[in-house]
């Protein structure tokens, strides 16, 4: 089998050549006519990675629900997130479902998911994201973080409920705010890492805290990381102080980072300070990217689409070079995916046959214009076309 | 004639008749069988209006340029562009179309286009521009701004033609930082205003330069302002000062700014300040939206649509309620045609029969999720369908 007259991000045109359900080698274009599916011409991509998104959140599919927060703090988003939780009637399962079928249109064909866990939800969102996993198997991977999204202290009861969704099947422990949420850096990452621990699982920790505070709370993570043996496995998501704390600290706080082998996550903030990712990046610190909130109790934005996520990012950090674009392709592609661990990824020779055409002729090009993927394949089959899904859903 | 089967922004279903070029009556939705145009319920809006564009600047249509500034400051990019112009062997008149017809098949039907004049271009763009303009007037509105992207003082000879551009057809006088590019506030400013007073035009001024250095010369275009009686005729593009200083000054200089009649455009910048939007408003200070930079030498980014742009408004801006997003669309549509001082604008009984739909239920989804227009209708004809302009172009 081929997929022919394919672009790749060099600029080079072959044909894809596809034998024992890997991509077996990359040809010349073919003068002569020859069966297969032909590119036309489209810039071929690896499947897009969200790796921060919130499955369990969304309202998408329901009629519009206005943004009901009181005000402008994440405790005011928390409280007028309970308010429309407890009046949604549609299951999680089904809201959650739609968007895994959007994003796939797309081309995300892996994600990290942040589940809420609280002692008014108990484990409920996780069972209902398991049944998602479980129903997209064979499209999608999917990552789950066990997330404390009303806190740990100011919700009793949930360090037992992290622990056990890890014992039910999510893959980290997720944290949010020691200081701001809990006001209690130690006891909450005593929680965290203490069940990362014991679980032999990675952490992934939400830290919206802005300035030296939240600067102070990211260098104690990365002290407790190297000291629990956790290099590798662990990310602070959104670390909006490492775009509004002086450049010297920042710069050291990057070399503390790059040691103890943590990831940032950023989905290029509106409203917030956004961290530098250039300098994160030469300095070794692995940075990716997600989507955060789509259309849901915290922001009515968002889509899940990762090519135009990537060009939030390179639009908030100020990027207009090609290389520039380039980093911000590779967040939401290859550094993700190495975040996640994902053994099996990457368009390459040997590889698998997942991936994604739009219509461009550069990388840089894809990112700024991102244009509805034409094609989106994986194991070898088209499982969206032209931004639709294809039905039947492949089971 | 009639379009059937609308969607009001206040969630009223109506069919829309049309006589005598107008639209003569919102009626109910008509059950039995009626020849017309289906809308499907779509929602429909007022036409787009993109208060500042750069047509002369696109490059819109070309094989991906990469963006060549030397560094991150104004006058890097001016220098890179100019580089990229000297380069460049298509006619601006071919890229510019590219562009109107792409932002007309998003729904925009009205803007506001700077022109660079400078010592090396004369005043070629604005010739370029014009055509553009002659070739699409029954299509859009293109209302022009002579703009000195290189400064006037340091491009000697650029006050003239200023002047002159006004004579062969341009709208408004420009400027660009008096202080950041020229390094004399006055100077820069006597030669605008005294172009503006003497030609009987308005001002529109863009101002990148930061904090109190960029609050000074706001304030001193509002001096010069009212001194010249040119209220309600003067804009301030970007502003980014006014999202630098403190809440004390920019509450100051809003009140100055109402008085003033000065108004305040904002594209919801990506790596730059964003003026307090609400604050302003609520001040009395009209501030509106445009697409600034469109793949050019100075952004691999924006597209033209103003939905999209409303969103990186918004998004930019911190906004979730939808109120706070209905100010976001106010800013691309009914904001921006005051500040183009559009006389035959919006949608009603008795107004053209010009209008977008779209797939949403209220603003607030609109703009959130600005999906592909359905249809653009101008003048009562469909000029574009499903994001694709319907071709033979009506002329």
């Amino acid at each position: 089998m081929r997929f022919l007259n394919a672009t790749l991000p060099d600029g080079s045109r072959h044909d894809i050549e596809v034998e024992g359900g890997r991509i077996s080698a990359l040809l010349p274009v073919s003068t002569s006519a020859h069966d297969g599916v032909d590119l036309g011409g489209m810039l071929v991509l690896p499947p897009l990675v969200d790796g921060h998104i919130h499955l369990d959140k969304t309202l998408l599919g329901l009629p519009w629900i206005p943004n009901q927060s009181a005000g402008n703090t994440v405790s005011d988003r928390i409280e007028a997130e309970r308010r429309v939780r407890a009046a949604r009637t549609v299951p999680e399962f089904e809201t959650g479902s739609n968007l895994v079928r959007q994003v796939v249109a797309s081309g995300t064909l892996h994600m990290r998911t942040h589940v809420d866990v609280d002692n008014q939800l108990g484990l409920r969102n996780l069972h209902e994201v398991l049944k998602i996993r479980e129903h997209f198997r064979d499209l999608v991977t999917i990552e789950i973080v066990a997330f404390p999204q009303s806190g740990i202290l100011r919700s009793p009861g949930t360090a037992e409920l992290l622990d056990e969704a890890i014992a039910q099947g999510a893959d980290l422990v997720g944290g949010l705010d020691p200081v701001g949420i809990d006001g209690d850096l130690d006891a909450h990452l005593d929680a965290i890492f203490a069940i990362a621990s014991r679980r032999g699982v990675g952490v992934d920790i939400h830290l919206h805290d802005g300035g030296d505070a939240g600067l102070t709370q990211i260098l104690e993570i990365a002290r407790r990381t190297e000291a629990t043996g956790l290099q590798g496995k662990v990310a602070v998501s959104h670390a909006f102080a490492l775009g509004s704390v002086s450049t010297d600290s920042v710069t050291r706080a990057a070399d503390t980072l790059a040691r103890a082998g943590i990831a940032i996550m950023s989905h290029g903030p509106g409203g917030a300070t956004i961290p530098p990712l250039k300098l994160l990046r030469e300095h070794g610190v692995e940075v990716f990217g997600g989507s955060d909130n789509i259309r849901d109790a915290w922001s009515p934005f968002g889509n899940g689409d990762m090519l135009e996520r990537a060009m939030l990012i390179g639009y908030r950090a100020n990027f207009r070079h090609d290389e520039e674009l380039a980093l911000a392709f590779d967040m939401v592609t290859a550094a993700a995916a190495r975040v996640l661990g994902l053994s099996d990824y990457g368009f390459k020779v040997g590889g698998p046959v997942d991936f994604v055409t739009v219509e461009a002729t550069t990388l840089a090009e894809a990112v700024a214009t991102r244009k509805r993927r034409s094609l989106v394949v994986k194991s070898g089959r088209i499982v969206a076309k032209d931004g639709a899904l294809q039905t039947p859903l492949p089971r």
